[in-house]
């Protein structure tokens, strides 16, 4: 074990962390209609979780979240984006963390702190899954997009901080939308609705959505070329170019 | 000292609570085209702050924001929320803490709780300043509302978590206007565009004001009642009685 590896995740010692506070990430996948959702499974253990981890002591929280997420998936570059903190006394569980730590043949102290009680900051992206292409780290057995609708058993509360990220997703999307990065250069307005259908998870009135994406001002339609039998094609949209709607916070 | 005071955050000692976490809050106040923020003057420190502290060990963090502000300013029954956890290693800075035990009597050794480096999640609420009557607890000398816009220094990051309040609080006002339960039962077109300016800081045009607020879908028109040269008075607006638009996050 290097000297940096005393900093990361796999360091069951926990020097140079804050204690109690945990980082967990949902990194949501889109492609072609499909919603996936990044997981870690820990080695010879079966538990599947959200790439997580914790904070250096001198370490910003939210940069925190970019290395742990590369340190543990190897995607970097996602743009990562606070949504919860989950912080409530009920989720306090060291059962699992017990198994993870015995399965790498470690018999933690009762106070160990990796079994205290954590609070976890939770962040949230959403990436095009065909391009991002994650690899399991060092204390896990892979690390795969699975499908929102079929998620194996989640450790812990990880179950529903996936629930509430989709939530905020859900929520915030129109305001994310150009950040998000999800979309080709030209695009039609049914395009666009296949990626609010797939996160909203519900069929959209074509007309209704087509007057609110116009109406958000966030749209430009492209000028149509000649192409031969073009007259029934579809309308190319791209994001108007002085907006750029993606949230400083 | 009574065993509850233990507790609380005048406690000096830190037993009980969780390590390194804090919690701020940002009480805004509007009334009548003014918007103010709730704070705290430390006991002879001069020092002012947002009303804050830590979070038991066996409290939920949500739970403990509202503990927290009821202790420190009598305030009750306000609807806090979430919206950001304020990690930046360049935060830490130990001086004010230092300055508000001294005040109190207390020399605290280099490696005291207090001193160490915190992580704060920010709740915020907005309210009517002159429904909600503030109280300093025992280790403030003050605990009054100032204009948003002439507020005196505060200590560490505080005016930046105020900055922070205010973007989320303008951007999430469509949603949480129900919720905020702000506006008489009935009122006009022009009564919630008074509110909007004040909490965005900029005149609005009256009609596209009013088109978005009835494309929002949350506002019924009360039917006229015959007051006389009531021909001119403006129409009556009430919440929809269908729709809470009360996040639940």
């Amino acid at each position: 074990m290097n000297q940096e590896f005393h900093r990361q995740e796999g360091n069951i010692e926990g020097t140079g962390f804050l204690p109690g506070l945990a980082i967990d990430t949902v990194i949501f996948g889109f492609h072609d209609g499909q919603l996936k959702v990044l997981l870690l499974e820990y080695k010879n253990t079966g538990l599947y979780a959200l790439p997580g981890g914790f904070v250096h002591d001198d370490e910003d929280v939210n940069e925190a979240a970019r290395r742990v997420l590369q340190n543990r998936t190897a995607l970097n570059n996602i743009y990562l984006e606070q949504f919860y903190v989950f912080g409530d006394y009920s989720r306090y569980d060291p059962t699992p963390l017990k198994a993870i730590m015995k399965a790498r043949g470690y018999s933690p102290p009762a106070n160990h702190w990796l079994l205290k009680r954590f609070v976890s900051v939770g962040y949230y992206a959403l990436v095009d899954f065909t391009r991002a292409i994650p690899a399991p780290d060092e204390i896990s057995d892979s690390c795969n997009w699975y499908n929102l609708h079929e998620l194996p058993a989640l450790m812990q509360d990880h179950q529903q901080i996936i629930n509430k990220a989709l939530e905020t997703l859900q929520r915030d999307l129109d305001r994310k939308l150009i950040g998000f990065n999800l979309m080709t250069e030209e695009f039609t307005m049914g395009d666009l609705q296949s990626l609010y259908e797939t996160i909203l998870n519900k069929k959209l009135i074509r007309a209704a959505f087509q007057r609110k994406m116009l109406g958000l001002g966030i749209l430009e339609r492209v000028a149509k070329k000649w192409t031969g039998g073009a007259h029934k094609a579809p309308y190319l949209y791209k994001f108007a170019s002085n907006k750029t709607m993606v949230d400083k916070s």
